[in-house]
């Protein structure tokens, strides 16, 4: 993040505060501030669920609570980010304007309550924002203890009301101008499904339609694209007074409903708010660890750019099925995690437990009990005073040679499949399986969707492209031709954009790209498993046989030279791996969906022939994890034991705290060392 | 089927056929025809999803492209079954007549969407589908052609809607004449339900009465009846240029909805579409096969004749959990299983996979590739080429002396008991053990319900006659009286056609038959057994002892003798298994739900005695089944090996291929012989 | 009960009885008072689902056949509970008056169906019911054959109409007089959710609010005071023509929807429906019947008087999952059960089977066969029997030195907590680990909730006092005070009446009693355990360690003394198990959910320190329970399998059969001996 969009150079730490519970208790409010300071806080985040404070009747705007907190904050060093009310709207608008309230799937309107509950399409809502917003940024938006907006919170759902059926109508027009392309596009001759008027379109319904997959997809578009024009209203709602504030939207976990790589240009700033169920039971931290890095990665990719951890606990999750403690050193763990994949900031929700409502027993760094000498608090300072000395850090940003694709219309269609496996295609997770290889090797890696630009990158990893977007096959034909590696696999250039099987052989458009042709694939049952073996002319030899399952492609190779080949059923010996030359570069082809060691074998293998090296070139425990955030190198232990880390090369120094790293030392259990190379 | 029935004497080849999605594509269009050829397919149904096509708006008819296909195809040898559309109705006819709509058991009126979802009942949605059927058959009824109409598509489903309960009332009228009668046969003085209007009774809701079993037994009788009188209604609407055009619906796996023994007179020719999973995890093709040989025994038995596989898939099914390919090998055996217990045709939904919409993956003759070089098409191609040669077996029609009782109102019946186990009576399955016994030793078996005749037949297995239509009982008697030998079991003659419990003991009007009553029927959960060891006085001295679950029957032998008695708990020595002499036969009763090998001990032992022998006296391999098709033997290996089987007598001799089957030969994976005896 | 409560001093046996069913039968009318005689039974219940034969349309009273039946049975002996039939309204009522049909959360009204499906608000319910009730009253309340009112049936259920949501306002108008101490208590300034006027609540909803914790506890609160306002609308409408005659309301197993606490005094006589699951796969019948014990001493402890054992099963259970058959003896046992726990009845659902509807395979005395000969009816018999020899028994009732606390407001806010366990607290299972420990000692105990008085006993068990109502904290500081034992365990004192957590430490108002304070809580998955073992310094030396699991409190004892420390994760040696001197007395702080044999060995040597003596001295086998109720011992054998006892004291004598019990004897299967001591 450049200087015109943070306007400090620290790394931050803070969390969310909601004052507007305490206003009561002035001796709360005073002692909150005392608290901060111990636990090296500088930033807060405030407002997201305050617009009954704020405006407790039509028009009648209350802010001086809020001035009164920001100008204390700032005076004690903590600065604001504010956030625009309308994640959780007041009664009294719900009650004169009904139609802000949300319409379900079932086309019935909801009654008052829980959060997200608001029609983005809503005139009445997009002005009532508006107004509100105008009047907050009017009295704050040069404030100089304001340093971000924090536009309403984790955005999300959807709505069936009329008023969304018409802009869905529109919108339908937009794209495809007739009805005959729209039925088309649909397929809806099947079924006998043509439409011959545009009111006949309606969102998917439970009792009404929901196997057109043309109209699936494109409502999951039209979600996403009318919840980010929302986003951008509220926006400009807010820039008027002040274009130089940045915005931020927090994002969620893995989302769904929006494709967060729409919001690259239309926001400043990238947020998340993670919740890793550290400690579950039958995984280990090790996987979870994996799991939140993804995630990181792809908050990052999205503008390339540092993004803030916007919201984290430090202690319990209060919705997760159990409310598990943070085991000591977690917290400094999962925090630095976030800092090593690029993330600017440690940010908590929230900075003082409610006393009642629906989180009040979700962890922050004050309890009810209300003082500091806790296990929790003490361990929100220590990660506040270490982060005070990392200052620099905030200029870096990883960078990587190797792109995963990650697309969110490809994951909508293929959820949305019948068959070829209805109990789980796992796109997610398959793709995650990749990224592991890459992440245990302490490998940076960028993610991308099918619209972004891949020239840059020396290695493609495509998992499961099912829904090929229109042209994307000359992108990786260019990519490969100029000398790129592709790694792709069984399932791919299955379909166009609107969910339309390409005719005449699959992968669509990489066949001669890959050297093969895909003649059928079979699904295999939970428990069911393949094996695949190397053929004795690959170079592929350390391990006799890789388990497979779930899906097993039968493929015919043309120019692609195969490397394992099938061990069971009627496919035995029919290829599993194949490579294939084209133009400069090279494309592997995975058949099947392949035991975790197999990722790990085949990508070291890969990155050796290609010359991508690791950032430090020594064995490490299992366990142990590097990243590399532009030469800061977080060497962490995701294990519940102290293990012993083989002196590091004199190149490398320590960033903080005094080990003697060129020795073999000892990292305690969920323990972090920076060290620079 | 006689030639009236049917104009050709061949067996049937071919597929559903979609043209109406490739109109815009002729090079498409004229391929198909060649590949048909090339498949050697002789017929395809065409039309069931085709209004919107067929009628773009009101009154508006288009037919000239459904009659040049069928001309094209009928100039190359291929005959077309007709397909009335109200399968699936065009947007358009929603829209102007809402009424056609279904409302679901929440009183609920669905939107458009998927197929079944129009009220049966409705006079507008009775009187489009009558003009458009009336229309096609002016046009097509004659055509040389067209061999058969196929009425809607899977008829189904229920509704809810005002017209539907008038309707439902009427018919409720008509059947009890007084209030009186029908709350004294529904027991309506319970719970104080008794209606003192007409117009209180509505149809089980989950929001109303759900528990009124005399209530939800006529409501499912009304829908059969409601859904069949809307067959009848375009079975007249399609008759009128063509009396002897026949007329078939296709049916569907084991279907709640419709009594299918009720069709027997309605229609000309039975039909149903089969899509087992085959190669599933967890069970074996064995067991599959089973399933799917008593669903085809059953669609031979409602009229006695040959029918139709209407619908299979040649590879794999999309809508199923998995969807699996089928194992080379598998196709052939799947499809010669029809035609052994009597069909006339093997045909696949669908000809060429759509592009688009929910059906796009499932498995059909054509891929999205297009062409001919698959290994689906060519098993197909094999099988086709093989049916060429099978013409005399149009003729023949499988014949039983063992009928099974299996009866859709008793069905109804059984799931919706309270007690005495709510986790599951099996009624089906219960059936289908004593079925497997029959099938293993390739006897040949009928299926009854409670209307048809049994007196030709000189075995009934009838279990779990819990409700015993009004005067089976005589039939029954009259049976066994006459020399027939009745198997039957616990929960027997438990209630009347009301769902009334019968007084004064049970099995009602059968304990002097079987020569016992029932005292009390203990239930066991799931993974709890009992066991039941013979007398010392029995001949059924096979195994030391049978386990047994589910239900255990306490009985009170009069004239019995016991043959059997249980192992375990309070009931340890109490008759599991008895066998009473009456009049010229004997009735067996089963006590319990025994392991399947008990049935098979059992009922060898039992027709041994009777004489009724085996097709063929060899002692076959496991997984080695024979279906007799009145002295066409099939010879089916269901296992995925290889296996020897002995040498046939002398007086078979084999029906096509070149096989030695008068030394020891082999039988691949999935193989059929036929062998004529 | 006292003499003014009920008319007679025998014991009670009988049934549910619903003559109305086969008033067209008089020839079963007369059999069954000849069989009630032979099965020794002296009352039955009554006209629960008689409205509409006692009220065919509307005014139209038609009592003669209820009258004629109550003179019949009272000319043979046999008493009669007459009930309201409010329970079931008829068919005309629904129809006329639409609002006596209940609303659903979904704000959808029911049709009309099945039993609970009235409001309780509808001012026309009230006055129909009061109507009839009157005339009954007016006819059968000073009838000598009618002993007892039995108002309605398994009173429960909510509704969400209009007019219900007025009631609900009214009540919280009166309960916080006004806004803002509505808006404090429920938290609202989270999430924005403050009211600004009265009509914006509304009841909890899927579609609406659910998540606001304050909100629900005071819903759950309105609607078991709604409908005991019912409860006492019905009372006071009998009442008027003798208010002599008492009343009851037959409640249920562990009923959630109404706080069985507050009918102490709003009936006369406390009587329940007892339907366990005996002979359940998967536990034991031990298990089982504490589960039974404690619901009987919860219903004791309600007037601290004996009650009434409603309704029970001679045989099967027809709505349960397997409808199991009473094994020979365990109709004895459990009834038996429950007189030793202070019933003073023992009666059935029902007498007679239905011939339909949906209970009419629940076992009732006389079968649909219809004569004694059976074994059902032998054992029904054999009780009778025995009960008539126990007279002297109604006068006595059990004495208890330890009260438990199940507290229904704290349940409620228990299962409706987000965190720290989402998968389950199990509030009620970890209460009965508590009383268990008590049962199998023989040590009698009384229930209490938060409104009771406690100083009486000697010893307060007091489990996860999650919501510690508002000066109950006192109560329990004067017990401790004045000498009293405290065992309470983690998660207690966390929230206020209305779901605020306190603040400033917990458990809230007992830090000083307990000795400690708790700060921070672990939750635990499913199969993740924990253990704990006793410190060097404590008396707790039995076992090695005790298994832990779901939730481990994390403690700072001040005055406490720790007895138990954890021995694995990050807390091993922190305490697990404290005790404290506070004034007189002491407090025991248990601070995990540990395995049964902790509670057994705990409580066996807090009892000894404390000097309550069990029953009996002696050693007696597994599943071998002694019931105490003032001097009757009732022994009772709940192995499937004979045990021998030792001898016991001479000081005992046997109250009937002819048993030597001085010397080792035998106890059959499920037997049970009373002796006095």
């Amino acid at each position: 993040m450049e200087a015109n969009k943070l306007r400090i150079a620290d790394l931050l730490h803070g969390a969310d505060y909601n004052p507007e519970q305490w206003l009561d208790h002035p001796d709360i409010l005073a002692r909150d501030i005392e608290l901060m300071k111990e636990a090296h806080c500088n930033v807060v985040s405030m407002g997201m669920f305050s617009w009954s404070m704020l405006e407790p009747e039509e028009g009648n705007y209350q802010f001086e609570w809020l001035e009164s907190v920001i100008n204390n904050l700032y005076n004690n060093g903590i600065y604001t980010f504010l956030s625009t009310p309308s994640g959780a709207r007041p009664h009294w608008l719900a009650k004169k304007y009904p139609e802000v309230l949300r319409v379900e799937k079932n086309r019935v309107r909801n009654l008052f309550g829980l959060r997200h509950n608001h029609c983005y399409t809503s005139p009445a809502y997009r002005e009532k924002v508006a107004q509100i917003n105008g009047e907050l940024a009017k009295r704050f938006a040069n404030h100089p203890g304001v340093l971000l907006w924090h536009l309403s919170n984790e955005y999300g759902g959807e709505c069936h009301c009329p008023l969304c059926q018409e802009a869905f109508r529109n919108w339908l027009k937009q794209k495809y101008q007739t009805l005959d392309a729209l039925n088309d596009a649909w397929w809806t001759t099947f079924w006998s499904h043509r439409y011959t008027s545009w009111d006949q379109i309606e969102s998917p319904a439970p009792h009404g339609e929901m196997m057109l997959h043309g109209l699936n997809l494109d409502w999951y578009r039209f979600v996403s694209h009318q919840t980010l024009d929302f986003v951008k209203w509220e926006k400009d709602s807010v820039k008027s007074y002040n274009p130089e504030l940045p915005v931020t939207i927090n994002m969620m976990y893995y989302f769904y409903g929006i494709n967060y790589f729409d919001t690259k240009d239309l926001i400043d700033i990238v947020s998340w708010d993670s919740y890793p169920v550290w400690h579950k039971a039958g995984t280990t931290d090790l996987e979870i660890g994996c799991d939140t890095a993804m995630m990181h990665d792809i908050m990052r990719s999205i503008k390339n750019e540092p993004f803030l951890l916007m919201e984290s606990t430090p202690s319990m999750t209060n919705w997760q099925n159990v409310a598990k403690l943070k085991k000591p050193g977690m917290h400094m763990l999962s925090s630095m995690q976030a800092v090593a994949h690029g993330s600017n900031s440690v940010q908590y929700f929230q900075w003082r437990k409610s006393r009642g409502a629906s989180e009040k027993f979700h962890g922050a760094v004050v309890d009810h009990y209300g003082k500091s000498d806790t296990r929790v608090f003490r361990e929100v300072s220590e990660l506040g005073q270490r982060l005070e000395g990392l200052t620099p850090l905030t200029k870096t940003c990883n960078q990587a040679q190797v792109a995963i694709l990650f697309d969110w219309e490809n994951r909508w269609a293929i959820d949305d499949m019948q068959g070829p496996r209805n109990i789980g295609m796992h796109y997610k997770e398959t793709v995650q399986q990749h990224y592991k290889a890459f992440w245990k090797m302490g490998i940076p890696t960028d993610f991308v969707d099918m619209s972004c630009d891949i020239s840059k990158y020396k290695v493609l990893v495509a998992p499961m492209m099912y829904l090929l977007r229109n042209g994307f096959e000359q992108k990786i034909k260019a990519f490969v031709e100029a000398g790129g590696t592709l790694i792709t696999t069984y399932w791919s250039g299955i379909v166009n954009e609107t969910d339309l099987c390409y005719l005449e052989g699959t992968p669509h458009g990489l066949m001669d790209v890959v050297g093969l042709r895909s003649e059928e694939i079979d699904g295999l049952f939970d428990g069911e498993t393949n094996s695949a073996s190397a053929t004795t002319s690959s170079w592929l030899t350390q391990s006799e046989s890789y388990t497979c399952s779930e899906l097993c492609d039968l493929i015919i190779p043309s120019t692609a030279k195969t490397l394992m080949t099938y061990n069971e059923d009627f496919y035995t010996n029919q290829p599993a791996l194949t490579v294939n030359s084209f133009g400069q570069g090279q494309a592997y082809y995975i058949a099947t969906k392949f035991e975790d060691k197999f990722y790990d074998d085949f990508y070291a293998q890969v990155l050796e022939e290609l010359g991508i090296k690791r950032p430090l070139d020594t064995a490490l425990p299992e366990g142990i994890i590097i990243t590399d955030r532009e030469g800061y190198l977080f060497i962490q232990n995701f294990n519940r034991e102290a293990v012993i880390i083989p002196a590091l090369p004199t190149s490398c120094h320590l960033i903080d705290g005094d080990k003697d790293i060129h020795h073999d030392f000892t990292l305690n259990p969920f323990e972090v060392l920076i060290v620079h190379n």
